[in-house]
């Protein structure tokens, strides 16, 4: 017998081609010319994954004329799968069924892409490739007769080794407990789950296509959960709530010693956290309308106490020299060995490596969304939470160190302060004249001024609110670049207490509590010791890595999304750098977390970026307590924002000629209008 | 510089010898000869375990003069070994630390020897070598420095990896929560118990050896454990109990009924077995004065219905055809996982591989102890159990089959039955003349008649008890060969009540309960089922083997170490064979499962056996539903037993002129003064 002719086919958008034997189906073809196209099911033309187009007409640059009648024409099976969509579309075709009869130009539309791309929007826009641990596979299972001796589980062994060629496979013990019922249920068809191509984790009757996954960012003082769709990599739903283990101590520090001081220290703290994260899961896998029992997999990053915390290991080890943490690498556990009982029996956890004792996943979690590891420039990320976290350098050789900011930019230790909630204050703006203040709450599109007082409903402050709060205060003179209250600030919201003063931001008709919310002395005292631990730290890994200036700051952080860059720039959070090159980029370490759920490479990436970063110790370092020092004052340079005068309009650039105060005042001014 | 001169040094016993360079440790020179010498320390001086002796003299045979000068001088470390343990024996050293100086012939003591061998006495004797699950190693950990980047676990790798050549290791988690505390009181130096050569499972400061398992035998009526010393091979403590899910159901069969007609039936029965494995770890460890944390190893063995409600497998798919098991595969879990708490968090299971739906792992148990698939000759192998499982052929071809004997066997369904347990009747004899019986109990070494009354205490009839009295009945023609009464019985203890029967064993003062003891006409008829149910399965498979002979057989079961062979064949349990080739063996199940504890490679074997063996299903073959009927009578055959003959006194073995009963008591006779 001859053998088939060949026919080419062309494959877009990847524009991959090759002569093929006329009979091959698509599928098959695809994958002979690399081109990956998705199949759950192997090719039983049931799930559908594999659908791409054949384009008609005549295709000059390739040479060839394509047809949908150039494809075997539909059997049984396929049209049964259209007609269930109530889809009738010649060109559309199952590649797993359609066969090559003649030349073709064939889409693979995003969807059936068997690798697909998330695209992260950063300080610079890239993709990730999707690489999840967890993937589905629909199979056909042989039942057993009578003297055969295999078990269901051999059984289905089996149909995974022969339609995808799984082998050394493993079942988790829940998996195999419920394993008997749903391939019977299924009628001898399931869709399985396999973590890391190793072990069964889910097994569920019939066709049922859908696996997901939660990324976890666990702060200090806020955690947040993305429940995602390990298949397209969208996130269906995040939650955040406080850190249940607040009450216990606000910052990293003595929460170790609330461990050291109490024999059950541990335990609360960890049954605290395990708690949070439960309900996390509920409540994202009941807002996207799924079960807990789809989470198949988590990712989880932290700072070193909040990691060891979760992982129910004593923290007391990094509080004292030399810092040791248990483990550094990441850590692969199941979720049940950690309490997690809102998810699937058998889900996964994959929590990331940490850095140094006081550089934790979470700070992984930021490299991995924002690969300073892989960039020409130097770059300096600030991770702001109740313990700062800041990364400096580029891919020849990066530096990472920690920075105790304690919790005021999370809204903690703050008079009024509150996390980044709906009824938090998170933009503040102070009138130059009047010095009168106006504000916008989160849930509310409109500023206070543009709303009935009683419509605000006010309830706090969050961290953004609380750098835009001081900053204007400061710009407006109404702070001194010392810290204090200017005693003598002519405004109706300045209260000069006993030698102190506060200042009145929301009046008690404007706020929810019926009780004003004021900025106190120790409230900017907070920020300013929070400010100087970054801005200090910072310059010392400049001094460290052999740099005078920053060619990009990143500003990261759970609220950092709505962090206004001009005002943190202002108070001098990190040194100088060109405003159009500071990124306030948001939960990074919440979308390292992300990232690592869909992406094996990148948990692979992160252990090795993790292991090659170089941690400077600050607590040790005498620069970095006189770098500190130095930096608790606001900026008073002679002119601190050289790079923003040309970005100013002209009125506000007038230079003032009442003295030095306000020229200082003036200049504040000029930043104000860029911030708005 | 020139290189060292050699020196023949011989290892005895091995034998093995060679030349070894001037200044090699004996330890070295061991391995490089092959002669695995056990070191817990990796030579650090410090664990004894590598400890030889030094012969001294003329060794004709080799031509060397050895003598204990041959060897370094004891160091400070080695000699405070000795001193802190009262040793002062110049030919007793450490080979780790004493260096070769001249020629020598070193005997390696039993307890140096790493590859240790336990002998099991069985129908045939033999060695198995002791290749554990679980090892452990003494390490030295370098501690880590400011600025070291490495946490207690990738410290503790290092130093596993460094004196051990131990690559590629994982923790487990509670291992993992505890490891800093642990290393930090042990000082750095840690004593670690490895799983399977991957995973660490326990780390416990400072040198501390012992390393523990438990091997458990899940019965259908029965529950029995050995604490094993997995370095040793030494059972340390037994233990049994009356199967908490008899309350549920007394056979396999019922059991799955409850599971199938209860919601949570599965739940209950798999709570009861697992309370009573947390009972039976408890109390092993504490009569041998270790606590649960010893316990890293388990290795579990039962009926195919056992092993699945242990592993809280639902057991109802082996109810009805095909007969489907969840999985035949070994099952290698955590223990934790199935709820054991009574046993160290990071314990490990390994569950025997089943056969088939009626032949569990118990069956592999019985395989790995007694070999049949290693054998030339024909053995019939019968574990007496609720469910009786039974082996047939030899290393060319082994069949089993599955009889359901129900718990006659085991005490149940038996009027005043009992688990073998102090108090019970294990023995008994009927005088030929009188037809009155004397009996034994467990935990007396005199027989009833040769104790007063009150001394007795007993509490019921267990086991070997019942096949004796059955036996003895029928040798005395108390009971006819149909299993009925001879209600003409001219014995004191005999009592015709209405048309059935009974016989009292136990007089009301012979008891612990007031009562008497009695064996009526039920007891009788369960026990010819049972016995038929054996016949018939072994007949089958001769059949199926295409044997007409057996060339031995062995009866195993957890009361099979005191069953008496001459009882079990004269009321016919298993098919003809010469009684010198009847072995009683014990539990051999539970000695399968203490193999697989201790043996990595048996575990392997028995995977292998287990797909290898062919099932042949008795509940479809009409061939055993006939042999099942015809085997229910006592046998009475013309002359049963012809190989008795010569052996039996010719006093018994004279014939009796009285007639066809008359024949047939003398028979008996004989077979009872043989049995004595």
């Amino acid at each position: 017998m001859p053998n088939p002719p060949n026919h080419l086919v062309i494959f877009q958008p990847s524009g991959r081609r090759g002569e093929v034997a006329e009979g091959t189906t698509l599928l098959d073809a695809a994958r002979d010319l690399g081109v990956e196209i998705e199949s759950i099911c192997g090719g039983q033309q049931t799930c559908g994954k594999c659908k791409i187009r054949v384009e008609a007409g005549e295709f000059q640059k390739y040479g060839v004329r394509s047809s949908p009648d150039h494809l075997s024409p539909m059997g049984d099976a396929e049209r049964a799968y259209w007609e269930r969509r109530k889809i009738g579309d010649a060109a559309t075709r199952l590649s797993c069924a359609a066969r090559v009869q003649g030349p073709l130009v064939v889409t693979v539309p995003e969807e059936s892409q068997a690798r697909k791309q998330i695209i992260r929007k950063s300080a610079t826009e890239r993709v990730i490739e999707l690489d999840p641990a967890i993937r589905q596979y629909y199979v056909n299972v042989t039942p057993s007769t009578l003297g055969d001796e295999r078990g269901d589980w051999e059984l289905l062994q089996a149909a995974l080794r022969d339609r995808f060629g799984l082998t050394d496979l493993r079942i988790d013990l829940p998996a195999l407990q419920t394993l008997q019922d749903v391939q019977r249920e299924g009628k001898w068809r399931v869709t399985v789950s396999v973590w890391d191509d190793r072990e069964v984790v889910r097994v569920q009757p019939g066709y049922a296509e859908g696996v997901y996954g939660l990324a976890v960012d666990i702060g200090t003082t806020t955690v947040v959960a993305h429940l995602c769709d390990l298949r397209t990599g969208a996130v269906l739903a995040t939650e955040a709530m406080m850190n249940p283990q607040v009450p216990f101590g606000e910052d990293i520090l003595s929460r170790i010693s609330y461990v050291q001081s109490h024999e059950d220290g541990l335990a609360r703290l960890n049954a605290a956290i395990v708690e949070g994260l439960n309900k996390l899961a509920t409540r994202t896998t009941r807002s996207a309308g799924l079960s807990p029992d789809d989470i198949t997999d988590v990712a989880l990053v932290g700072n070193t106490v909040m990691h060891h915390v979760a992982l129910n290991i004593s923290p007391v080890h990094i509080g004292s020299a030399p810092f040791t943490l248990a483990t550094y690498d990441p850590v692969d556990v199941k979720a049940r060995d950690l309490g997690l009982t809102a998810v699937n029996r058998c889900a996964r956890v994959h929590v990331l490596p940490c850095e140094a004792g006081y550089v934790g996943a979470d700070n992984v979690g930021v490299l991995l969304a924002e690969e300073p590891h892989r960039q020409e420039e130097i770059v300096l990320v600030i991770d702001i939470g109740t313990n700062g976290e800041i990364l400096l350098g580029n891919r020849e050789h990066l530096l990472s160190a920690s920075s105790p900011t304690g919790p005021a930019f999370e809204g903690a230790q703050i008079t009024h302060g509150m996390r980044a909630a709906p009824g938090a204050i998170e933009r503040v703006r102070i009138h130059p004249e009047t010095l009168t203040p106006r504000f916008r709450v989160i849930g509310q599109e409109r500023w206070s001024d543009e709303l009935p007082a009683g419509d605000i409903q006010a309830a706090g402050i969050c961290g953004s609110g609380i750098i835009e709060v001081v900053a204007e205060l400061f710009a407006r003179g109404i702070v001194l670049p010392s810290g204090k209250f200017n005693l003598d600030t002519p405004s109706p919201n300045f209260r000069p207490t006993e030698r102190v003063g506060e200042y009145v931001l929301a009046t008690a008709d404007q706020t929810s509590t019926g009780h004003e919310i004021v900025i106190t002395q120790n409230d900017i005292r907070a920020v300013q010791l929070a400010k100087a631990a970054l801005y200090a730290g910072a310059k010392l890994l400049m001094a460290r890595r052999g740099v005078d200036r920053l060619d990009r700051v990143i500003l990261a952080g759970a609220f950092g999304n709505t962090i206004s860059k001009e005002h943190a720039m202002l108070i001098g959070l990190f040194p100088d750098c060109d405003l159009a090159n500071v990124y306030a980029v948001g939960n990074a370490a919440g979308d390292g977390a992300r990232i690592a759920l869909l992406s094996r490479a990148k948990r692979r990436e992160a252990r090795e970026v993790a292991r090659w970063i170089d941690y400077v110790e600050t607590a040790i370092e005498m620069e970095f307590q006189n770098e500190f020092v130095a930096a608790i004052d606001f900026p008073h340079a002679t002119d601190p924002f050289p790079h923003l005068k040309g970005l100013l309009p002209p009125e506000i650039a007038e230079p003032s000629t009442d003295g030095r105060q306000a020229q200082r005042r003036s200049r504040r001014a000029r930043v104000r209008a860029k911030s708005r």
